[in-house]
């Protein structure tokens, strides 16, 4: 196959993610920001009004709201309360700050900034770019169900880490092909890698999954392997955080071992990934930059110490899964494979939207 | 390479473990079973001495002493402390009803009941299984060290779970060869699989190679992919818990992934066992019986709940890395390589001690 168009956006029905993650609550002149605290879950469903600058700041940088779509969607609210209190420059400015590397962030914040004047316009564009999630992740869940249909009926599907509904503003991006098959009558189950060591898999995919009436198993990340041997696995579908132009994919640390195996065992191993996860100036996925995390989120993961004091760590918060063990991507657009650099740019250059 | 005999034992230089897991303390008629505490491990080093039959019992079963060695050791000290209070056949089933399936542990009780008639002789026997298993362990290490000093000079070796001292009454099996490189002046990083759910590579491995002076990191089991990306490893080695008469082993959950990744990468991937490991009853790995495990070793690992209430889990405890992945196997007899039928049939029967 190759990437080909999807079904125009009013052919696509809408399905609810399974709790928002993101709502704007009232009118623009006195309303506020909800967000559900993610900090809180597995274990309680727990909403976060957000009426001030300082609030909003404060819930994107402890990780209330995760995930560079619903990030960016949050912000974008955020906007309106924050010009309630300065000037739109410094409101941006302010916002931006609560995780610097975050693009979707800052990439909302200055549009707010640039196309709307006052609260009403702020409150409509912001309304826009969070339809524009939704509307991305439903085009995703489109064209990943099919592959669903396909590989997975009566069995299984393998994930690794969210890129679940939690983590945008929609039905997620891995995610999405699950919550469309599901909603078509499909029946199959969702291996969710617990993903050490911030374990969003148990606590976020699991739960969301659960929360939607898909069934969710929980396994650690080295059970993928004896997973596969089992014959459970019809296809494996990840998120990525950043697609180099020959089609290399960056993803949640152990993405890369998943791919390894699924490869052995002739499963098809897809990533789900919008098209503004495209870096098409990264030639391939060596220029990729690795961010290494602190030590104590492996030895000290969840409140308890794991590893003797004084011992050395190496934490790498992603890996790179080479082209030639991606199947398809999966986007927005379009499904592309075989994934490579003359695909990439097809699909890229072709968007009518672009 | 084909098997070869180890050097003669006498030859041997002892290296002793950085703590003694297992230690008899005074005389037949009044002394004592000392043991590790390793539940307390990795943050407290305690001991505990048994004095009664109940004491031993308990501490098998809670763990405090661990490993098939160890265990096996343990008991047969520990048949001296029961057989003050009851009958050696009495003494025997108590003992061996602490964890009914460990093969050592009950080995080592028979051969006490049936070879020793006085707490002198039992003394004297237990010593001689002690002695035994350190030998073991001491010519495995020197054939493992050789493949340390040929692929990780200056370099990194790649384990997991704990194949260790702590599971042996002598410097381990994986990490047998990793003691005897650096006492011969090698220097090389140990990369110590975090190993979930039960996390013995952090808790367990990564302490007791510290304890040594051995340089030891810890990473996610997830992060081992990335690792060998980076070629910081020149060699993987761990353990098994049963080898079939083709050479697959079942080993820890987790060791196959790792040997995918590693026969991907090139790097050499070994399996450090006794010959006692080996089981010719299974042709192959198929028939190795796979114990599924509890799904709160998952979820509330550590300590703490990480994923919803009642979802589902899926928790094998050990995977069979096929043979075909297993550079060589490394036992107390000589290396086999490569590892086939042939090859592990005249290994286990060309042993003058078989």
């Amino acid at each position: 196959m190759r990437y080909f168009p999807v079904m125009t956006e009013n052919k696509i029905q809408k399905i609810d993610p399974p709790v928002p993650v993101v709502q704007w609550v009232g009118d623009a002149d006195t309303g506020c920001l909800r967000l559900l605290d993610q900090t809180l879950l597995p274990l309680e469903t727990s909403f976060m009004d957000c009426r001030t600058a300082e609030q909003v700041h404060d819930a994107i940088k402890r990780l209330v709201v995760r995930g560079a779509p619903a990030i960016g969607v949050a912000a974008a609210y955020g906007m309106i309360l924050a010009c309630r209190e300065m000037e739109k420059p410094r409101a941006a400015e302010y916002l931006e700050s609560a995780r610097p590397t975050a693009v979707n962030l800052s990439w909302a914040v200055r549009r707010v900034m640039a196309e709307a004047e006052n609260p009403g316009q702020m409150l409509d564009l912001a309304r826009e770019i969070h339809a524009q999630d939704e509307r991305m992740c439903m085009s995703i869940g489109h064209n990943a169900a099919g592959l669903l249909e396909k590989h997975c009926e009566n069995g299984g599907v393998l994930t690794h880490c969210n890129a679940g509904a939690l983590a945008t503003a929609g039905i997620g991006t891995a995610t999405a092909g699950m919550y469309v098959a599901h909603s078509r009558g499909l029946r199959f189950t969702v291996y969710c890698d617990e993903t050490r060591p911030l374990l969003q898999g148990s606590r976020l995919t699991a739960w969301e999954l659960q929360k939607a009436g898909i069934e969710a198993v929980v396994l650690t990340d080295s059970m993928a392997g004896a997973l596969l041997v089992s014959g459970r696995v019809g296809m494996v579908i990840v998120g990525a955080d950043r697609i180099a132009a020959n089609g290399d994919a960056a993803n949640k640390i152990g993405t890369y071992g998943l791919a390894v195996l699924a490869s052995r065992h002739d499963v098809p191993f897809y990533v789900a990934a919008p098209q503004s996860t495209f870096d098409l100036s990264l030639s391939d996925g060596g220029g990729i930059p690795i961010e290494m995390r602190e030590g104590d989120e492996i030895t000290r993961g969840f409140g308890r110490q794991t590893a003797p004091d004084g011992i050395g760590t190496w934490s790498p918060a992603f890996d790179v899964t080479p082209a030639e063990l991606i199947t398809a991507i999966v986007t927005d657009l379009g499904i592309l494979s075989p994934v490579n650099e003359q695909g990439v740019r097809d699909l890229i250059t072709c968007d009518p939207r672009r």
